[in-house]
C-alpha cells in the first residue's frame, strides 16, 4: 500500500486542479493502485468442455493443415506460462456442469450442479466480477453461446438455477457490467421472451449500445456507452458452418473479433478490467460428438488466445488464465492403418454434423443424405448407412431440432469414426483433471495441482483485492 | 571434467595402494564423475497406454477408497516436479505403438510403428541403456508384461520387429543388462520356446541368478550375480486379480517389490545406474476396456512411484521421469445422476473383466454368468444381458483366450458403463499429448512441451554423457 498512500497524500496537494486527483493519477500513473507484480487486468479464457483430446486434435489439425502450432501449445513450446492440472468437481458430483464450474471460480465455493453461486442452504456467494466492479474495474464477458449461459453467468450473478436465462439478462443490467457479447436474442427480445419484456430497450435506457451484427461490433469500441451485443437467437453458429456461409460471415462476429472489441473497450478504464472469454460451443460440439464443429470452434478459441496474448504482451500488468471448466466426451484420434489420412479429412470439412442432420427430414432419401454428407465432409457413406441414420427421423416430431437426444448425432458420429479415426467415450462431461495455463502477474501463485474454486482467491490476490489472501473450502 | 581430472591425477599418486584407484574413488568419492547437478542415476517410469482419464480415475479412486492422494498427483500438489505435455507420435503415424514410443526415447529417433530402434532404411539407433552400460553404469528393466516386450526392449536392443521376443531374450543376454524382472517365461523356457533353447540356462552360465517367484526375489538383492526374474508365462496377473488370490499373492511379486529389488541391486554400482519401470498391463487393460484391471494396475504403478521417490529423496543425484508412452482408449468417468455411487462400485471390485470372461465357456449358463459378475464386481446384470455376452462364445474356437478381438470385452465394458459411469472412446491407442513429470538433476532441461524423442538426449545430457548436447530430429 505504500505507493498508493504516497499518491493519496500528494493528490491532496493538487486538490485545486481542474482535473480530479483520480483522473490525474489515471493519466499520469496508470498503474498507481497496484503494488509491483499485481494484476491490473484479468482475462479468463474458457474453452468449455474441452477434453485433453480436443486440445491435442485442434493442435494437430493446425500443424497439418496450416503448418503452424496452436497458440495454446506454442505457449508451452516457448515456456511462457505456468501450467496446472485442475480438479473440476462440483459440490454434488465428481463431474461438474458448467454452472457449478463457473461458480467455483466465480464465487470461490463449490455449489451443486445447476446452481449459480448459490449454496445448498440457499445462501449466496458474491460473484467475482461483482467484486471487481466494486473495486472500480470494468467487467465483461464474451461467449459463443447465449451471454446469459452458465459460464458467463457464474462470474456475474447468483441464481438458484442456471436455466433462468431471462432473469439473468435482467440481473446483468442491474449490476451494470460493461461489455456483454454473445448469443441469446431469445432472452432479450420482447418477441421471444415469455414475459414479452423489451430487455434490449431497458439496456438502451441504461446507456448501453446494443449491437446486433458484426458491423455494429466493428464500430462499437469508440462508443462511450456500455456494450450489449447479441448476435444470434441461441448460440452463435459453429465456426465451420459460419466460415462456409458468406451471409453468416458478414453478420456474425468471430470470438476473436468480439474479444478484440471487448478488450479495446474495457481497457479504457484506468483502474483496469476483468474479462471472461468463453468458447461455449466447444462444449455443445462435444455433447453432439460433432468433430468438425468441435475442432474448428477450438481453433476459434485458439485464435482468441492470440488476441489476448497480443494485448498482454503490451500490458504486462495483465493476468491471463487459459483453461476449460471440465472435459466432455473424451474424444481421441485412435490407432489404425489409415489414421493419418482419415484425420486429414477434417481439413477439408465444409460443414458440421449439425448442419447435415438439421438439413434432413422425414422425407429425405438415402441417396440425398449420402450426397449431403459428401458435400459437407468429403466422404461417401453407403446407402444402407444413410438409411440407418434416416430411420431416426421417423420417430421425431416436428420440434426435434438441435438436441443430441433427438437428432441422430451419436449414430452419425459412430459411422464417421471409420472416416476420421476419431472416437468418443460419451456424449457428456467427464471428471478428468483438465489443463490450465497462466501468465502474467499472479501466475506465480498457481500450484501445479489446483482445485477449481481456488482460482477465485488466486485472482483476487493477484489483483491485490481483499478476500484474496486465503483459500475457502 | 575438472573434478574428474583432478582425481585422475591424485589417483596416480596412490597407485601403489592395495585398492585400485577406481575402488578408492568409489568408496570415498562416490559421485566423483559427476559435475554438480548431473544425474548419477536415472529411473524412467512408464505407465504404458495411460490416458488422462486413467491417471484421473486412479487418483479419485484412491481419494475415495483410502482417503489419500496418489503419489503422482501428490508430487504436483507439493510442487516437487517439472511437468510437460509430450507429443507421442511415431515416424509412421500420429498414433504410436509401444515399440516406436520406447524407441523414440531409447534411440533418440522416431521409427515406424512395430520397429525397435531400426530406421526405415534398415540402419539402427543405439539404445540408451547400451550407452549407459558403456559408460560403466548398471542398467535394468522391470515390467508387468514380458520383459522382452516392446517398452523395455526399446531401451535395450535394436530389432526390425517387436514380435521377435525369443530373439530379444538372447540380445539382452549378450548385452549383459544387470537386472531384468517381469513376465515372459515363454521366451526363456526350453519347453515353451519354439527353438527349444534353454535360455534360462544360458543366463545362469553368464552369471545371472534366475528368479522364478516372489520368494526368490526377496533374497535376490544380496546376490553378487546379475538378476533375471521371470515370474509368469506371459504378462503378470492383473493387480486386482492377484490381490484376491492368495496363491498369486504368494508367488507373484508386485511392481513395487520388483522395483525395490532392482534399485537395491543396481544402486551398488558406484558409477550409478539406469532403470526403466513399466506398468505394462495398464495398456493391456485399456485395450480390453477393463476398468478394474486398469485402475488397480495404475495404482500399482503409483505404489512403485513411492518406492522410487523414497530412493530419490535420499539420493538427490537421481533423475526420475514419470510418464506414459501414449494414451489408450481415453476412458473417463462421465456425467450422470449416480456417477459418484457408480464409480464407488470399483472400490469393492474383486476381479477384472478378464477374470470374468476367461472363466466363461460355451456351456456357461446366463444365470451362472450373472452370479459370476456379481461375485467379481458386486452388481447384477440381467439374464438377457448375460445371454448377449455368452452369444459371442458360440462363435469362438478353443484358442480364443486373452484377446480383446476374441472375447467379448467390448460388450461387457459397454454393459458395465451403466454400473460404473465409466466410458471408453476406443479399444486402441490415441494420439493425445500425454502427461510427463520429472524431478532431480536434469529436470531443469525439460520444456513444458516435449516430443518423445527429445528425452533421449535430455537423459544423456542430464547424466553428462556424450551425445546429450543437441537434439536429433
Amino acid at each position: 500500500m505504500k505507493r498508493r498512500d504516497f499518491f493519496k497524500g500528494s493528490s491532496a496537494l493538487i486538490g485545486a486542479s481542474l482535473l480530479s486527483p483520480t483522473a490525474i493519477l489515471a493519466q499520469e500513473h496508470e498503474h498507481i493502485e497496484l503494488k509491483d507484480g499485481q494484476a491490473k487486468n484479468i482475462i479468463f479464457m474458457v474453452s468449455d468442455g474441452m477434453s485433453a483430446g480436443t486440445l491435442n486434435m485442434a493442435d494437430m489439425l493446425l500443424r497439418r493443415k496450416e503448418g503452424r502450432v496452436s497458440n495454446w501449445i506454442s505457449l508451452y513450446e516457448q515456456n511462457r506460462v505456468k501450467r496446472a492440472f485442475m480438479d473440476t468437481a462440483s459440490a454434488s458430483s465428481l463431474i461438474t456442469d458448467s454452472a457449478a464450474a463457473s461458480s467455483s471460480w466465480g464465487g470461490g465455493k463449490r455449489v451443486n450442479n445447476g446452481s449459480l453461486n448459490t449454496n445448498a442452504d440457499g445462501s449466496e456467494n458474491t460473484p467475482i466480477w461483482m467484486k471487481f466492479k466494486a473495486a472500480g474495474k470494468s467487467a465483461g464477458c464474451v461467449t459463443t453461446v447465449p451471454i446469459t449461459h452458465a459460464t458467463p453467468a457464474g462470474f456475474c450473478v447468483s441464481s438458484k438455477g442456471r436455466s433462468d436465462q431471462a432473469g439473468i439478462a435482467l440481473k446483468y443490467l442491474s449490476s451494470g457490467f460493461d461489455v456483454l457479447l454473445g448469443g441469446g436474442t431469445e432472452f432479450f427480445s420482447p418477441s421471444l421472451r415469455e414475459d414479452k419484456e423489451d430487455v434490449f430497450k431497458r439496456y438502451r435506457n441504461a446507456n448501453y449500445t446494443v449491437l446486433e451484427n458484426k458491423k455494429d461490433l466493428m464500430h462499437a469500441a469508440k462508443s462511450q456507452d456500455k456494450l450489449l451485443g447479441v448476435f444470434h437467437q441461441d448460440g452463435l453458429p459453429y465456426t465451420l458452418d459460419r466460415s462456409n456461409d458468406a451471409s453468416l460471415v458478414e453478420r456474425i462476429p468471430t470470438l476473436s473479433e468480439m474479444t478484440a472489441t471487448a478488450i479495446e473497450k474495457l481497457s479504457k478504464n484506468p483502474k483496469g478490467f476483468v474479462l471472461q472469454v468463453e468458447a461455449g460451443k466447444v462444449d455443445w460440439a462435444a455433447h453432439a460428438n460433432d468433430i468438425g464443429a468441435l475442432l474448428y470452434d477450438q481453433i476459434a478459441f485458439d485464435d482468441a488466445i492470440k488476441v489476448v496474448l497480443d494485448f498482454a504482451e503490451k500490458n504486462k500488468d495483465t493476468l491471463v488464465v487459459i483453461t476449460t471448466d471440465h472435459g466432455n466426451a473424451n474424444p481421441g484420434l485412435f490407432y489404425g492403418n489409415k489414421a493419418n489420412q482419415n484425420f486429414d479429412r477434417v481439413q477439408t470439412f465444409k460443414h458440421t454434423n449439425e448442419w447435415i442432420l438439421s438439413g434432413v427430414d422425414r422425407n429425405t432419401s438415402a441417396s440425398t443424405l449420402v450426397d449431403k454428407i459428401a458435400e459437407a465432409q468429403g466422404y461417401s457413406i453407403s446407402k444402407e448407412e444413410a438409411a440407418r441414420i434416416l430411420k431416426h427421423y421417423q420417430t421425431l416430431d416436428e420440434k426435434g431440432i438441435y438436441n443430441p437426444r433427438n437428432l441422430p448425432y451419436q449414430e452419425l458420429a459412430r459411422l464417421q469414426t471409420a472416416y476420421t479415426s476419431v472416437g468418443w467415450g460419451s456424449m457428456d462431461h467427464s471428471a478428468d483433471y483438465v489443463e490450465l495455463a497462466m501468465l502474467g502477474p499472479g501466475s506465480e501463485l498457481l500450484n501445479p495441482f489446483v482445485r477449481n474454486f481456488e482460482l477465485h482467491n488466486l485472482m483476487l490476490q493477484a489483483a491485490g483485492q481483499p478476500g484474496g489472501t486465503h483459500v475457502d473450502s
